[in-house]
């Protein structure tokens, strides 16, 4: 069976190899789609080598079908479509003693910190398995997990119906965050530099601004002076997070959800001011992957319109080269069997 | 009767003039004392001279006794000790309407923005009143206001008995907060500069250390390395709020309390990766004001040894210089009738 290994060096290379027959506990998946995410390219990029062991599969966004079952593994059968979430949790940390394991102090984010999907066979606890309805496209269901995402990040603003949400940046998971803050009835605003990026937005009928246009006065005239109840950081540049915390009303949430390698000038004037939160967000608990599902599958979060090219395996470091050259590209995903499973 | 002017270009000037008689819906106070707050030592400073019309008296944390009552006040009787909560809102900006009208967009702070207390007489409207228990000692009453700071801040940072919290500061709001926050029976520790203030924290019976200390490393012995639930960021300087950060536990929750004139750089990364949150807090609910004359009032918020100065109104230049010059300087207050009244 075929994997794509990240060999270090800012090399991806694929190669054949035998498929790891799963242990106690564990369950071999045919792995039917896997995407990339921008922390695959920071894999890719070097910037995880003190996480990463070379050669490694990299990928965590995935879908497939269960093929093999191992000792002692109740609950599963054998064609079941599943995707994975991909966190292990040490279980006795100061986080995961709080009942915080998703973001445990020891977390095995599994296609980093061990062996991802990207491969035709992956074999993986069976506990980070999560059932996909019968009926959903296995290339859809590839966006489950940056679905999770946003699930988390709107549960983390406590975002409710009739409140005004800004999303800053629309890549994958900041359209994903807009369509499940539309998904929970808040009314919803992003900003996009890409004229692509916001012309997917847009077809999925969301209202989006170019941050070159005046947001701001965008805001007031769209809440009537009051400024928006949340918004969140998915840009991960400065100017993202300074217009993050300028829309903001009075008790406004910013939600960060982009990664920040380095400190910001925060106007905490402003948070004194205004009484404004900055809540951070990373990763997913399971419920925010099982609402995930069930969003991707109802079409609340239409995932079809965000895939904007599928290569095949054979083909992946073309695909992270695509993702990387940017224009036009949303999500890429990587054939590792496709709807055929 | 007498009155302690701003008079502009760092001025504190006392004349005799003449009590205002209550309008309609106003009462006159015979102030007992005032207090002097950071924000007054910023408009002797000059630093709010855009929002304070000179010459104007300062100051609004108060205690006294009404006086004299105007036309259509009821529910209040001549001799009856009070303190005044000194907001006033608008009613209808987009705070008010949201329910927030303690940071009403117009708000008028009552000793900034329109006369002051600290004055033998003060006229205000009768709807600012607070009511005092009967055998509450005026001197301590006076501390009420930066009480209600406090437990505003505790408040918003959700903070309940069993969880630990750092205060970084330890001038009286910091302690106040500390003593709050221990009166809802969390563990605290304080975190303060100077010796004498340190002194005084401890006397009360609080943990405290010098930021000299590795903060970080006592935090860890202190929580067996989850680190703190809570902090809260009084010292107004960019160090406080990284000690503030450093010393969260995931998932927790530094509430900000101090005022930064320019923005800081934050670890945004640190907010992400433990899912901390950062909590804006200003002034206080009429809620907040009434939890404060309780726990003063029952000696849980021991005003007494946080006063370390009492200074008579024909001297309150002085009781200015006092405080501005720091050393072994807590809470100043001005009599201005004293436990006379």
């Amino acid at each position: 069976m075929r994997s794509a290994l990240y060999t270090g060096n800012g090399a991806i290379v694929v190669t054949d190899g035998e498929a790891a027959p799963p242990g106690p506990g564990q369950v071999r998946l045919d792995v039917a789609y896997t995407g990339i995410c921008g922390t695959d390219l920071h894999v890719l990029h070097g910037d995880m080598d003190h996480r990463v062991t070379v050669p490694q599969p990299i990928g965590h966004e995935m879908s497939g079908r269960v093929a093999e079952i191992g000792p002692g593994v109740e609950g599963w059968s054998a064609g079941q479509p599943v995707t994975v979430m991909p966190l292990r949790s040490c279980g006795s940390c100061p986080a995961c003693a709080a009942g915080h394991g998703h973001v445990c102090h020891r977390l095995d984010f599994v296609g980093i910190d061990s062996p991802g999907s990207m491969q035709e066979s992956w074999t993986v606890p069976a506990d980070l398995l999560v059932a996909l309805p019968a009926g959903l496209s296995l290339r859809h269901a590839a966006l489950v997990e940056p679905t999770a995402v946003a699930v988390h990040d709107v549960r983390r603003a406590g975002l409710v119906a009739g409140e005004r949400a800004v999303v800053v940046g629309g890549g994958p998971v900041g359209v994903l965050i807009a369509l499940v803050a539309r998904a929970v009835r808040a009314d919803v605003l992003l900003v996009e530099p890409d004229a692509h990026r916001r012309g997917v937005a847009a077809g999925l009928g969301l209202r989006v601004l170019d941050p070159g246009d005046d947001i701001a006065a965008a805001v007031d005239a769209w809440t009537a002076g009051a400024g928006a109840d949340v918004s969140f950081e998915v840009s991960g540049v400065a100017q993202g997070v300074a217009t993050g915390v300028e829309v903001l009303a009075t008790r406004g949430r910013l939600v960060l959800v982009a990664i920040h390698g380095t400190p910001r000038p925060l106007d905490l004037h402003r948070f004194f001011w205004r009484e404004l939160s900055l809540i951070g967000a990373r990763v997913y608990t399971r419920d925010d992957v099982e609402t995930a599902v069930d969003l991707v599958d109802r079409g609340e979060v239409d995932a079809g319109p965000l895939i904007s090219h599928v290569v095949a395996l054979s083909d992946a470091p073309r695909a992270f080269a695509t993702l990387a050259a940017g224009h036009g590209a949303m999500k890429v995903l990587v054939e590792c069997g496709g709807e055929a499973r």
